[in-house]
């Protein structure tokens, strides 16, 4: 069971990343393996053309990942990002709500790999898949 | 529906790839988007140490997902890979069936994004994941 | 020898980007394989602790690498980012200039090659390697 | 300076991977940061078509950053790939020998991050280009 509710990776999120593109960010659903966020897009997330931009799609993958982590191994866990492979597969659109689902791969002692699958809400062909790894730092014991 | 059975399938690889490792291969099942394989391992897929080579779980993922596209286009598509990025989590066993699950991500008309899970049979935590994508051959009409 | 200057593409990139992130960024060399950038990081780059954010460094690498990419293609080329893999090696300071510095390892029909890598100024161990593939679009002839 | 000679690497290699296809093998270069292999390609590293198969291309861009990684730590490391990401770009020539030459960007303590470009002999284009993470055994002190 996570140790962490959704609330509280959200009151985590707020505090840590206060500049943070998580205006209207949801948490629907943790459990051991799994995380699902959903991401309505606004002015700041769009490039010309009214797509969403690539930085916006690794920013949500990457933040999804990193709160389905800190939900297994708590708030004071301080994971840095030391791999992340991207596919970009369809344009997203603009005037969408944005749904993530993330996959724990592996949960080691010093390191964890899973990956993270965005689609435009409602359509079932995903727009981008990313795969990452995180490095965890050593914990004190007790 | 896929447009080639899976016994098809096996008739092709042996053809295409007579010296393959493909000894004792099977194709569990397939869909419009989804394959699983089984192999079992033996002498020429071991590394020092007993463990299953890395080369072996990079051949395993990549074939895998060429098939699942193959189901999908017949058999006169000659896709070849442009990218693929594995994480190997966990020492496979050597004295045990492999178990493969491949995705297809995106069907393009010139390329083809998916990812292959490869497992221990019986085991649950995977021992390695990759990501893919193939180039697709321009098909003529008619 | 590169179809465009250094200074067309900044202007190109000004009039496409306006948002973007670029105020202070300079391109310092560009030829027929290599683009070498800088760009003085600023509030808008960092996150807390004062070091430059992951979505800055994957940025920087992906308009370094389009700038490549156009400056030998030319400005109506609208090459989008299919694949991106990045690895995270070190932290990047925050009162520096970063240095970045791409490769063009090919340049076909349909789709571009190359990597990024980007050092804090004045440092030799680099802080971040990209490898990225451009879908390039058909371009019509005459 | 490396701890190991080339001809260390070498007698180091056949010992431990006496299957290898190492057969032919030859380190031109070693230094702090760069090897440069050489290998002649033979039956056993062909597919159908006269071309070099993909799983050869892999095996030897991560035996090379492999040997790489040795050649600064000494015959006791007994480093693993934890990911590998790898643009396979032109089709290698069978008649041909394979120039491959890898890069060392980061040595830590706990992972070595390097890439690996392969040509074929007398080519200026490479046909392949791998990324790969190392992960390093915690070492015993004295």
């Amino acid at each position: 069971m996570p140790v962490m509710t959704t609330a509280e990776l959200m009151v985590f999120l707020d505090r840590e990343f206060p500049q943070a593109a998580t205006a209207g960010m949801e948490i629907e659903h943790l459990d051991d393996r799994t995380i699902r966020l959903r991401l309505p897009t606004d002015e700041q997330h769009l490039r010309p053309g009214g797509t969403v931009s690539g930085p916006t799609l690794v920013w949500l993958a990457d933040v999804g990942f990193y709160l389905l982590i800190l939900g297994q191994l708590g708030p004071v866990a301080l994971a840095v990002t030391t791999n992340l492979n991207i596919n970009f597969m369809r344009k997203p659109k603009a005037a969408s709500q944005l749904v993530g689902e993330g996959r724990l791969l592996k949960l080691g002692r010093s390191l964890a790999v899973g990956d993270f699958t965005i689609w435009n809400d409602g359509q079932s062909e995903p727009v981008a898949h990313a795969t990452m790894t995180y490095s965890i730092p050593r914990r004190s014991k007790g």
